[in-house]
């Protein structure tokens, strides 16, 4: 396999850090290519702004999707982009390892995801029509490609829990299991999740790296979150709603509806 | 009321800036006293790094929480974040005017909220014990203080409804809603979301402009999402998950459990 690790948290010696590495030998251990995007050790640029796109008209308003677009198009990105664009093209599979910071990924991720996911590059592609809403949501660039998050948490997996006060896991990622690695076409692995971080004893440790390099040695044939794919027969189009008679009761809500759990 | 009002566009003359415009213009001619953070134009930090911590040991492992907690009681965090902190003390109201991007906030605002949520300041306060688990979702710093989020979204309000694709956008939206700013105590307004907003046509924007304005004049007398508040009753504690009986159906999962719509 070809692997790119994007691996987003400022501190080496965390316990984001240490899996990383467990990450990083284990895969090179096993034969497989690795290239690695450490995002703090290399001062990537957070923010999508003006910036980004040097040929845009500089009194022009700034449209960040248009104007990713026609930077792309031109080739005109600036050079960090076009490398993790380069890379992603490269990789048959992609590793986000990143702490969960307020129930979502560090913002310098985020900017990454913002940043290199340019219109015409990583969405934007196919058809809108009746029957065909865009190459989105299961088809796109990266629809051969598989993606996992391994993930590490600071408090308990019975907060995360079905009934936990910070909802199931499964939903906290959605927006970006679903949203942002299955928009544009990945098929998307169960994440891995380590609970308590700041309070991992060395013998623990041990034992969630033993798991974490179980769950790389089967990353070619683990099976995939079976999302809905937008343009398989699911949904409604151009409204995008999920067809009645699907998930039975149709008061049921939420992002647990695009998993469809016969397959 | 004393508003503070986060703004994350790069652009002015974007839907969300000028949309940001007629609040702080209405605000004003209703007689209230309005400060603003326009991160972009502020070049805000987008990032949590040693950086944040000059008194941090250099050669110590970085553990942020931890980090921000000694230099938020030592009183040496940077200016930047002290600035803000101020801010959100002194106001009894925050608006975050945010597109949008990828199902989640920019990765400037994201950024800001890790950065300014020190701990100790923001979270980590209280006692833990059998029948509370510190002040937190519903106590702690912002009890008596409103917030609302001001949103703009690119695409279809189907897509966002509860059987569409992207998930139901009080879901979408939870993680901020409930886990940044009820988290912290806020009481939280429903948020104010403005669908297709590339699309928009002058006159189809005045009438957004005074529907915001509408939601601007009912700040104080709006009633808030009733999240329930973790220490009332509804939580086992600690492992903070509802309690059987609540929400009928104990099958049932996602979010949405975590509102009493009986209140």
């Amino acid at each position: 396999m070809k692997v790119l690790i994007v691996f987003a948290h400022p501190e080496p010696q965390s316990l984001n850090g240490s899996l990383y590495q467990v990450t990083i030998n284990e895969l090179k251990s096993q034969g497989h290519q690795v290239r690695t995007s450490d995002l703090y050790a290399m001062k990537w640029k957070s923010e999508i702004d003006r910036a980004d796109f040097p040929s845009y008209p500089v009194d022009a308003r700034l449209r960040p999707a248009f104007a990713s677009a026609e930077a792309y198009a031109s080739n005109t990105l600036t050079d960090d982009v076009k490398a993790e664009q380069e890379k992603l093209l490269w990789a048959d599979t992609v590793i986000f390892h990143f702490p969960l910071w307020w129930y979502s990924m560090p913002a310098i991720l985020k900017g990454w995801f913002e940043r290199v996911y340019s219109l015409g590059f990583a969405y934007g592609k196919g058809e809108y029509n009746e029957k065909h809403w865009g190459d989105r949501y299961g088809e796109g660039l990266f629809v051969n490609k598989r993606a996992m998050l391994v993930v590490t948490v600071g408090s308990w997996p019975e907060h995360y829990s079905a009934r936990g006060i910070a909802g199931p896991i499964d939903d906290v990622l959605y927006p970006v299991n679903h949203g942002l690695l299955f928009y544009a076409g990945f098929q998307v692995l169960p994440s891995h999740v380590v609970y308590r971080a700041d309070k991992m004893a060395e013998t623990t440790f041990e034992r969630e790296a033993e798991a974490l390099r179980e769950k790389l040695r089967a990353l070619e044939t683990t099976k995939t979150i079976s999302y809905r794919a937008q343009n398989a027969g699911d949904y409604e189009i151009p409204t995008l709603t999920l067809k009645p008679g699907l998930e039975g009761d149709s008061t049921a809500t939420g992002f647990s509806l695009h998993i469809d759990k016969s397959n």
